[in-house]
C-alpha cells in the first residue's frame, strides 16, 4: 500500500519566454517571444507535479498568490483546492489578446486552479504509478491525432532574418506551409488560422488546401472576425470543403443565426469557455463541436465533465490550443486520449515551438500527425531545469510581460485596430 | 511507488434478500424480501473491492455477463470498461417497478457499469491509502446529511407480526413514524413518500408534519401519481411548506407545465434519468432539483459529471434512494460529500432495514442525521462474510426474483393498478 495524505510543501512557479514567429491572426501579429507560466508542485514526500498555464503578468500573479494558498492541501483536495483559489483569485483576470472569448470570473478562477490540478494529477499518476490518462477513465486511443495549424505569416519579425517557415501571405505561401508542416509531423488534417484578410482571400486560400490535400478534412478560424451576414455568406461558399467552421462571428446569438444557416457545423473556443455559457448556447443551437482546453476549463478533471456535457448535448469535440510547450502537450494528449467523445483532431501550436522545450526530450513525439500517450507514470515529461533556467532568463530579459498581438502589429501597421467584426 | 497495473482477476457476483418492511408508494406495496446484487471485484495484487446494485432478476443476469466481460481490464481502465459493458449489455434492462422513470438503453449500461465502477474505485483508494471522496475531488462536508424518509405503511406485512415500526395509514401515524425515525436517527428533514391516497389526504400529512415540526424541511414525492392539474392545484395549496415536491406527474413536458405554476422547485429521478434527458429538461425548465443516484447514472465519477452538468444548469441537487445496503450508503456518502452543489439532505432507506447489512458494523453510522464520511481508504467498508452467505441463502428460500411492488399488492387487493397519473 502507498502511503496516505500527500501534503502540498512548495509550489514554484516560473514564468518562461520562447521565441514566436511572426503568425498573424485576427489581433494582430504574434510577438518575438510568446510567454507561460511553468508550476511545480512539491510534497512532503519529495514527489513533485507540473503544469503549465498562460504567461501574462496578470495571470501570473494570481498563480502566485495561489501557490501560497493551496500549501499544506493534500494533492487529492481538489474541491478544497478550488474553492481557495477561488478566495484568492477573486475578480477577473483580464484577457488582453481576447482570442479566447470573454474573461469572466468563473473563468478566471478556472485558468488559474488549471495548471495547480494537472500537477497534482500528475502526482497521483507518479504515485499510484500509472499515467495521467489513467486517472480521466483510461486512453481509449493509443495516439492522439493533432492537426497542422496553419498561419499566414510574415516571413521573419521585422529586422530579423527570415525563419525557417518563411512567408505565408496568400494562398500560394498557405500551401506550401500545409505541405512542410506535413512532411515533418504527417498530420492529417489541416487548420488555417483565419480573420487577416478579407474573407473572399481565405475562402480561396481553404479551396487551395482543398484542392491541393484532397480528402484531408479542413477547418478555417476567422476569430469572430465576420459578420453574421459574411460568415452565412462564406460558410456557404465553403460548402463541401470544411469539417467545421469555427467562432465566424462574436457572440452566442450571432453564431446562432449563422449555424442555422451554413451548412457546416460552427465550433468555438470564444463563445462557450465557461459552464455558465452552456445554457444559453444550447437555448441558441449556436455550436455543434466544442473546443476543448484544459487551461481554461478548470484542468483535466473539469475537462472530462465539460466532455460528458458535450456528449450530453450532442456535441462533437475537438481541442484548442495556444502557443504552448511540451508540459500542456502532455496534458492535452492524456485528456483527449482518455476522452471518448473528442473524436476530432486537437489543435496544437507545437510545430511553431520549433523544438524549444522545458521537458526532457523523448517523452513526446509526433507519429503519423499524432502524439503517442505517454505510459511513464503521470504525466510522462520530465522539467529540463536548464531549459527552464534558459527560458525564464529570456523572460526576464525579452521585455514582454503579456501578449499583445496588436500593439505589435500597429508598431508596423499604425491604422490597425483588432475590431471585430471587421468584415 | 505503489506498483503500476492491478488487474481484474475475478468478480464475485452474489445476489442477496433482506427484510423489508411493507411501505407503500404508487406502484403497490414493497414485498417482505428487498433484493440486491453485491458485486466483489478482486485484482491479481489480492485487492478487492465492492459495489452494490439491483437484485432483479433481469439485471442480475446482466451483471453476471458482465462480471466475465472485465476480467483482464485494470481496475483504471474506466473507458474500455464502460465500453465492453455497452456491448455486453445491448439492449435495455427491465425496470419492473417504474419508480425511477423510463428504461432506456443508455440507462440500462449505466446501471450495469455501476457496481464494478465503484468497486474499482474502492480498490484503487485501497491501493492509493485515501478514501473514495479523495478520488472524487475530496469532501467538502465532514459527514453528509440524509432525511427522515417516510412512508405510509401496513403495521407489518399481512400474515405476520406487527413490524417495530407499526402502522402510519393517516397523518397522525406519519407524524408519529417521522418523530420515530428523527429520534433515532436525529434526521433534521423529512421525505413524505406519496402517491398513495388522494392528493387532499397527503396534503393533510405535510401539513401535519409542518405543524409538528416547525422549520424542519419537508418534501413530498407521490411518484407522477398526479395530473398536471392535480400536481399544479397541490402545489400551490402546499405553498410554504415544501423545500421541493418531487416528481408529480409523468413525463418532461408535464413537468414542465407544473413548473411553470407552482411556487415551489420540482424535483425529479423519474423524467431525468439518463444524459439523454438533459436537452428536453432544460428547454422546458421541468425541474429545480435533481435527485443524484450513482446505481443509474453510471457509478460515482459519472455522477460528479452530472452534477458538474447541474451547476452548469443551474439546478440544484440532493440524492435518491432505493432500498439499499452498507455498501451503497458508504458509496452515496463519498460521492455527496465530494460535490460541492449537492447541498440538500439526501434520501436513504436504511432506516427501514434496521441493522441488516452486508458490511461489519462501525464504519458507518448516523450523527445527527448525518453519516460521516468514512476515513479508511476505499469506500471505508468491508464485508461481512457471514451475513452475505446469510443474505445469499435468504435469496434462495425467498420466492422473490424481481422487485414487484404491484402485483403484491393485488394479493391484498385485487382491484388496485398502479397506473399512472392516478389523481
Amino acid at each position: 500500500m502507498n502511503g496516505e495524505r500527500m501534503i502540498i510543501r512548495q509550489v514554484h512557479v516560473t514564468p518562461v519566454a520562447f521565441r514566436d514567429p511572426p503568425l498573424l491572426n485576427a489581433a494582430g501579429v504574434h510577438e518575438p517571444w510568446a510567454l507561460r507560466t511553468i508550476v511545480e508542485v512539491v510534497t512532503d514526500e519529495g514527489l513533485s507535479g507540473l503544469g503549465e498555464t498562460y504567461g501574462d503578468l496578470h495571470h501570473l500573479a494570481k498563480v502566485r498568490d495561489c501557490a501560497n494558498a493551496v500549501v499544506g492541501l493534500d494533492v487529492h483536495a481538489l474541491n478544497e483546492m478550488y474553492a481557495r483559489i477561488a478566495a484568492t483569485v477573486g475578480g477577473t483576470v483580464t484577457d488582453l489578446h481576447g482570442l479566447t472569448g470573454a474573461a469572466t470570473k468563473e473563468k478566471s478562477i478556472d485558468r488559474v486552479f488549471s495548471p495547480f490540478e494537472v500537477a497534482c494529477l500528475d502526482i497521483r499518476g507518479k504515485a499510484a504509478g500509472v499515467p495521467v490518462s489513467d486517472l480521466l477513465g483510461g486512453k481509449v486511443r493509443d495516439a492522439v491525432p493533432y492537426s497542422a495549424y496553419l498561419f499566414y505569416k510574415w516571413a521573419g519579425h521585422p529586422g530579423e532574418e527570415p525563419d525557417r517557415f518563411g512567408a505565408a501571405l496568400d494562398e500560394a505561401g498557405i500551401v506550401q506551409q500545409a505541405k512542410l508542416l506535413i512532411d515533418e509531423y504527417g498530420f492529417a488534417s489541416i487548420k488555417l488560422k483565419g480573420g487577416v484578410y478579407p474573407p473572399d482571400q481565405e475562402i480561396s486560400a481553404i479551396r487551395a488546401l482543398h484542392d491541393a490535400f484532397p480528402g484531408v478534412p479542413l477547418r478555417l478560424d476567422p476569430n469572430a472576425a465576420w459578420s453574421v451576414a459574411t460568415s452565412i455568406r462564406v460558410g456557404r461558399e465553403l460548402e463541401g470543403t470544411l469539417q467545421y467552421l469555427e467562432d465566424p462571428t462574436p457572440g452566442i446569438d450571432g453564431m446562432g443565426e449563422v449555424a442555422a444557416a451554413v451548412p457546416m457545423p460552427l465550433a468555438t473556443n470564444m463563445c462557450v469557455v465557461t459552464p455558465e455559457h452552456f445554457p444559453p448556447a444550447m437555448a441558441a443551437r449556436s455550436i455543434g463541436v466544442l473546443l476543448l482546453d484544459h487551461h481554461y476549463w478548470g484542468g483535466l478533471v473539469r475537462s472530462s465533465q465539460v466532455a460528458a456535457m458535450c456528449d450530453a448535448f450532442g456535441l462533437s469535440m475537438s481541442m484548442h490550443s495556444n502557443s504552448h510547450l511540451g508540459i500542456s502537450l502532455a496534458a492535452m494528449t492524456h485528456l483527449a486520449a482518455a476522452t471518448p467523445n473528442l473524436t476530432f483532431a486537437c489543435d496544437t501550436h507545437t510545430p511553431w515551438q520549433d523544438g524549444q522545450d522545458v521537458v526532457k526530450p523523448g517523452a513526446l513525439r509526433f507519429e503519423n500527425g499524432a502524439v503517442p500517450v505517454p505510459t511513464a507514470p503521470g504525466l510522462g515529461v520530465e522539467l529540463d531545469r536548464d531549459a527552464l533556467s534558459t527560458m525564464n532568463e529570456q523572460y526576464k530579459k525579452c521585455g514582454i510581460t503579456a501578449r499583445d498581438d496588436t500593439s505589435y502589429m500597429q508598431r508596423f501597421t499604425p491604422s490597425f485596430t483588432a475590431t471585430r467584426p471587421r468584415w
